[in-house]
């Protein structure tokens, strides 16, 4: 019997939506306030969810404080308290979108995981916009 | 890499289940409380989910200020503080239950989205009841 | 030692800003849509909690099965799945407001309650907008 | 047209994890805290989804009303404040883990469901841990 | 300017309502479903305030990660995924309501915090049963 | 009958804590990981509470669409997306800890309510970390 099993965790951080092959006029146009120059920030809510088939042993999928620990090494330690767009490698070049942001948390984690595990990350910019990444 | 991109919203109404088919026993029968002809509401809340490719430009599967306005002029304005069953078109041959409004907002909402992305509508009647509709 | 015990419930209900002495566009213009002649409706989140000393013998301020089956009996059964200007007593002559709402649900339970509790009353109309009376 | 119908209800239980073919330090090694021989305990939300056609003379997939009072029949008053190791039988030969206990609701309703319906048992151990079980 | 500082943190725990000087057949009638003799358990969330003046020079009335540390240290780890009755000293002989355990909290809090600042404990037993307790 | 009426609303923002008169090093101790210079990030919450009587008239303390817009007008158009530290003059010289925001936000409102209502500020800078200011 398969079952997905999640984790959730958070990290707050700020960013900018830049594009910078664009003028500034067209990158206010398109990202408003998101653009701000000076940044802005939220409290990033991560849900990490990987499915599997249940260990007749001992009745896990995966050990959810495993997860726990994982999630706190290579997420929350990177991006934690961070400005994303100055203080991160993985942002450097490439637009801190939600989209994008869970895409990069998907390979992050894809990598560290057993093979037999699915994936998918669940990032809430706000309460009211989040986005879902199966890879 | 595809990402779903959802935003929550919401409305206040008042509605009635009634199959006007039906004897006025069989409708207290079926459908309870929630048959009571002087109406009675709920605080919908509703979030649009849609799928598609991340935009490499922009980061964006799709904006999400251009979700929000287009809930709101195509959701919430058509039902806020809205007699479903006397007030709206949707509802004056159709049971608002939360299935049918929820279909209903699927149709309305899949007409103005762009034909490559997947759309999802999840809508909270109270918090214990919810209902997903794919289309 | 004094303690405050609280206990969660709900309703749901349909309803209608009025003030019946004034016309029709003061009406509107005051209470806006909230004035909709045909209703709106909304899941009423209620809150009531009571301070008192612990009963030394049963370590309860009171039973909260005891406040439970209160609240089920008096309001629940009273304002749930109804609409509030046609269908109660309390308000056929009393704007169904939040701050009314929680008013004639203070007085309701102040009856049954040991006078020797303080009550306190906290009604959410939605998620953003409540109110709280404490008598 | 497909919908899916959601319930959220919950229980409160105590549990232990505990492999009985292990040794107790290879227990408490792998299941930490969770294998205390006093038990802990959780509040559990319990999410029960059903997805299937909307019935065109009610507006249903399933009425709501119907599937909460299977929860309350099958699962809560089954496993509400009960020890799971001690006082069930689907428990006494299983490790009470979110994921053997999603399974093990899933099989109960099951039997009880229109075949005609898809289940899923979602099941919230903490607010940040939580399993989810297709079958 | 006085403001007050809250800080939430949680626990699991197992426990049962008892007093040891009634008859079985009366701490069944009054417990009911918590009396039962093998335990059940809650997710506790607990949430800690304290008020006092800002300090001009840091900002802050209490450093938050101090409160968040003494929670860990004095709480905790004194009570998570642990049988009250059972495993703790403070329960050995006082019954864990939900009152008493606030009350507990709060004591033990109050020996460590500055004098200047007036102490508040919330505690949550189900999201729909909280107590607070102000000494 | 004196009620509270409250609105909830939120607004993002990049802050960073430091002292200028103290240390980098003292910095880094006292603030930790919020003292980072290059900024981070939250999603704040606000709740604004007026404390009133009952006007007999409309049924409302205060009319919950003149609050939303005050706060749309006074506190989210002026920190909304905006660098606490960089970008608003009450922070220039003020440490933006969660305290001084909520005592900032209580000294602008105050100023545009009727001096019969009483006035409270419930900030959370994280689901986790609130406060409260009644000036």
């Amino acid at each position: 019997m398969k079952v997905t099993v999640s984790r959730k965790a958070h990290f707050n951080a700020a960013h900018r939506l830049h594009q910078p092959e664009w003028s500034a006029e067209k990158n206010k146009e398109v990202f408003g306030k998101c653009n701000n120059e000076h940044y802005h920030g939220h409290n990033y809510d991560l849900i990490v969810s990987v499915r599997g088939e249940i260990d007749p042993e001992t009745g896990y999928v995966m050990d959810v404080k495993v997860l726990k620990d994982l999630i706190k090494e290579k997420i929350e330690n990177r991006f934690d308290h961070k400005n994303l767009n100055l203080q991160t490698e993985e942002f450097k070049n490439l637009n801190p979108t939600a989209e994008n942001i869970s895409g990069v948390i998907w390979n992050i984690l894809r990598e560290d995981l057993d093979k037999k595990l699915e994936l998918k990350i669940t990032l809430y910019e706000t309460e009211r916009n989040f986005v879902e990444c199966e890879g």
